[in-house]
């Protein structure tokens, strides 16, 4: 059986901010039965993880940067390949079945074929299907391995989360309010900042669009210095957070949202605070924690049905409004976790 | 018996680039014999570690920066305490005698007096005692802790040295080669280079004076990139080092010579390099390795005994050269550790 399968693609490489106009929806036809032999799996995509990071492989790059392992820039015209779940078609591959559900590296459409690689079997275990494309999922683990294998806290520490109403920022603050630490947070508005004071527990959260000296307003919720900051934003509040950290501080370099679109941006820490204090600053990729996976998940699934944890989703339906919620995340538009429901199960 | 004891001072604060000028010999009356009662030891100074960071004690600070722990802000007109060796002319505390060899915190004069706390009795063990305030001393210490400890190799690593023939650079670049990686450091003259290939067996050296674009030269140097970067230096070539860095590079920042005295010249590394490539960047200070001296110190005097490692001193002779020899330094007058001899023993 052939269908018309939709995606989305970048018509240039895009080196600003991103526009909706960058982005078009194209159609193939696309073929829901495999070809024998063939050890294929197709999948009909449901839920698509909206993120960020995806920005910086849309940019011009050059040769060796396209050979890069740690991004893969994506070609104008191509296929998006992206973090979701979805309900598998037909399948090839021994390991999964027709009807399966399974999450992974799919795709801004609405089918995708996978090789298998990138992709597994899926059990709810009862949640949302959603809650596995954020909290249950990569979002998750990159929280979850971000402040507790980097950030290694200790209880009572200070914590500073930036994006903290952001798929990751929120979870990392509830992470660590419910393993003692003091937990302070900034978002760019006030309903964010009400949500995170109110239903998910930040000792403190300000709104830094109203602040004019972010290095004052650190000092101001953090008299004796940050030992973690867990970051999302970079820039100037990387900048702020570094002069107010503690001897041994660590900071997560998480993403650095404010420079992927400007590199003017970019921000200037005093190194020389960074030596006496003695401070690690370190990136990092959830990628590299998948071992951690299984700790994580019944840890966090632990929280949701215990009500320790609550869900910070933000999803749209419908894959044609795919660049809308793409292009909002730079404008802050999103109230955690963004997801592109594409299609019903 | 009271002598009369020269010193040196700075005159006012210094924000930007010291000149000789800014520091000015003073003389008080000193006496050699306790006080009844008195645990104080008197030392005679023999020899003085000449070392960059002291500019940043010396700047204009706030009232809450002179109170940290970090780094005691020096006054106008006072006493500036320093590492060094000298030898015990009076002492009222039990651990140290008249005539014993002394190394830890003296002061920029002819004589000081201490408490003990910060001062070890020395046995110089058959090396020179000006051994002690470098290659045996604190900067062996921070170049061994920071390589070992901190940047944590592996054999075949491949190694960048900034400031490569300062007091701390050159021995990174000979334990690091003793250990078994690929060594390339920086200097700013021909005659460094030189010495660093040829004397200390550096893999490759280059003037960065003589090169246009660090990021090039790097990549020049590095084809497969950096695995572990110590930082000397701050600015661009930290800028450079980072975007050349492998996965899981980590970069020790030992100092930042070229930031101490001009704030304009700050990095602004690309944090979204140090993500995908999971760097860490940590800063760090020889006091918190005191733990690793008796190590280090076993290690380093077999080396020197075997006649594995060499020793890059620059001594000069007399209390009122000071002022330039501290001042030549941000200059980069200096191969391998500046010292002054105070006094004969």
């Amino acid at each position: 059986m052939e269908v018309t399968s939709k995606y989305i693609v970048i018509k240039t490489s895009i080196d600003g901010k991103p526009q909706e106009s960058d982005f078009e929806m194209k159609t193939q036809p696309f073929s829901l039965s495999l070809k024998p032999g063939s050890k294929d799996i197709i999948i009909k995509n449901l839920y698509l993880s909206i993120d960020p990071y995806q920005i910086n492989r849309m940019k011009t790059v050059s040769a060796s940067q396209k050979a890069s392992e740690f991004s893969i820039a994506i070609s104008p015209g191509e296929v998006i390949d992206a973090y979701g779940v979805g309900k598998v078609v037909a399948s090839g591959n021994p390991e999964f079945q027709e009807n399966d559900y399974v999450v992974g590296l799919i795709s801004w459409g609405e089918y995708s074929t996978s090789q298998g690689s990138m992709l597994s079997k899926l059990d709810p275990m009862g949640f949302p299907l959603s809650y596995h494309v954020g909290i249950l999922g990569l979002s998750g683990l990159t929280a979850y391995a971000g402040f507790f294998k980097v950030c290694k806290p200790k209880k009572g520490e200070k914590v500073f989360v930036s994006t903290a109403s952001g798929s990751v920022g929120n979870l990392v603050g509830q992470y660590a309010k419910h393993f003692g630490c003091y937990v302070v947070g900034c978002a760019g508005s006030s309903n964010k900042v009400k949500l995170l004071k109110e239903k998910l527990g930040f000792d403190e959260v300000f709104n830094y669009k109203e602040e004019t000296d972010l290095n004052s307003t650190l000092q101001r919720y953090f008299p004796d210095g940050i030992d973690i900051y867990f970051d999302n934003v970079g820039g100037k509040m990387l900048e702020a957070a570094i002069s107010n950290m503690k001897s041994h501080g660590r900071v997560a370099l998480c993403g650095v949202i404010s420079e992927y679109t400007n590199a003017e941006k970019r921000a200037t820490p005093d190194m020389i605070n960074v030596i006496y204090k003695r401070i690690t600053i370190q990136g990092f990729l959830a990628g590299d924690y998948m071992s951690l996976f299984p700790e994580f998940v019944t840890t966090t699934v632990d929280h949701l049905r215990t009500s320790k944890m609550n869900v910070l989703e933000d999803v749209s339906v419908g894959l044609e409004g795919l660049p809308s919620a793409f292009v909002g995340l730079f404008r802050g538009d999103n109230i955690g976790k963004r997801i592109v429901q594409v299609s019903q199960i």
